[in-house]
């Protein structure tokens, strides 16, 4: 890969056929997944074809120990002070829990703290990614997901591309989500769930994307919800895990594995650092909903930069 | 133990220390217990000295199959008549979920279905709690519980004897609970959580015990509510564990051990049979708040009946 940095321009979807139409019709289904689950090779590496066929066949990967905690110490130092940031706090960046007022989610973190930057760029991290999805990778999204304890709330199951496609313009299913933990998640505090091969089917969503859309469905998802029986069809299929490990575990997951997570009461909180990469190869077009786009913190179109080189 | 079932009358506060005194102090105060955990011994059976210490030590013991899914399968059918029943859904011994209009918790169970009162009177379940409390037993409460799929809500940490000391008038912690599970208890659909050890200490709540504070709290709990420091101090002293199982599987768990469950986004509902049996030497008081005693759907008061004769 050249170490060269691109700006992307954004094409339209005059130009770009929408292979996973969504909110557009009374009744959802489940279709088909269009795009390859998997981009590179293992000749490429770091990851040996085990590996690569599990990601393929499950939409995700669990490393117990990819980064090691004397790593992260930094990282969840800054987490803290973010987190404590009171002028953060009324930035559009920041997300709110309704009700206890306690931050939930920062975007686009890599811009506004060195440390989350080079966490972004980590080559550990950055060549799982590349190798993923075959290509250089760009950051499409980044944010630090605070599930408080006590009052931490549920997220209910959703795939991240079905809303990166329709309210973003992300062509097709070539990225790839990152979470690396920075607290323990356990069992007990609202782990990331995750559907296992729900990855190769699209669940197209009833309804009709309204403007400002994204205002508040970061803090409660009401559009883009997957409807109950496509769910039960694939948690049938797939079942229902949650990859669960210490500080320094990272989860990889494909951007259309149906994901969700339960509220936590316990004293523990759990705390992740969230990375979506793209591939260069992916740029966003105008979202398929026909509406202006979403705003560059959470989905990034300007700085279109090689991580490599962010 | 005789087979005569004794009407126990209702003494007065008058004449019963409040050990555990609550919601009458403007601080929180972990306080140590006043009782034995453990009433009886290895040589009356069924559990032996192993069993008994893990429950005198944790507050809680987990049964993988103390039950066959085949003696539940009537009680199971049972259990889905009654969520059915649009009649109950308007009595007052049925809980509905605030958001779903679903039923949440059916009370006194035992005494509108001949299956549910057989099982509260299973020989096998009877007669741990009877070595447990030492003592016979009758059944304070009875229910059940569904936790429902996709929207199933969490309920928040508590100790049962807290209530049940202040609004129904129990005196001393001379109670068990007994949860079995209906469909698999998995660690993602919401499962039981319990602190261990924490059944020694009594958290003594803050505020004060309005009228008919039940009619509400069944639904949300806001009154009775252990401080986050105090819990935090709990778990840090014992953790929390979720002790999860088949369709059998049956939890004992102390009356004073905190416990609560997160929400179920799941497809897999979470439905247990949920009875409380209490010492036939324990009997009920006037309530601690000095306010009039719940309903019997609630807190048993009038069928005071030996569980063996029941």
């Amino acid at each position: 890969m050249s170490n060269i940095s691109v700006q992307i321009p954004s094409a339209t979807t005059a130009a770009t056929k929408d292979l996973y139409p969504s909110r557009v019709a009374d009744k959802p289904q489940i279709m088909t997944r269009q795009d390859p689950v998997l981009y590179g090779s293992a000749s490429e590496g770091p990851l040996d074809e085990q590996a690569l066929a599990l990601y393929e066949e499950n939409g995700f990967l669990q490393f117990d120990a990819l980064l090691q905690p004397a790593e992260l110490e930094s990282v969840i130092q800054e987490l803290n002070r973010l987190r404590q940031d009171e002028t953060l706090k009324g930035t559009a960046q920041c997300v709110i829990e309704p009700e206890s007022r306690e931050t939930r989610s920062i975007f686009a973190v890599h811009e506004i703290s060195e440390i989350m930057r080079r966490l972004c760029a980590n080559p550990k991290i950055a060549a799982i990614a590349e190798q993923l999805l075959g290509s250089d990778v760009y950051v499409h999204q980044s944010r630090i997901n605070y599930k408080q304890g006590f009052h931490g709330e549920p997220f209910y199951w959703h795939s991240d591309f079905e809303t990166w496609h329709v309210e973003d313009g992300m062509p097709s299913m070539r990225a790839v989500s990152c979470s690396i933990a920075l607290t323990p998640n356990l069992p007990q505090n609202g782990p990331l769930m995750l559907i296992p091969g729900s990855h190769h089917h699209f669940v197209s969503c009833v309804g009709e994307t309204p403007e400002d859309h994204y205002k508040q469905s970061l803090r409660r998802q009401e559009l883009g919800v997957p409807d109950e029986e496509s769910l039960t069809q694939l948690a049938q299929n797939g079942g229902v895990v949650s990859p669960t490990g210490p500080v320094g575990s990272v989860t990889f997951f494909e951007c259309n594995t149906m994901h969700g997570s339960n509220s936590n009461i316990t004293p523990y909180p759990r705390s992740n650092f969230f990375v979506v990469y793209n591939s260069m190869e992916n740029p966003l077009v105008d979202p398929f909903c026909g509406l202006p786009p979403r705003p560059n913190h959470i989905s990034e179109r300007e700085r279109v930069i090689k991580v490599r080189d962010l």
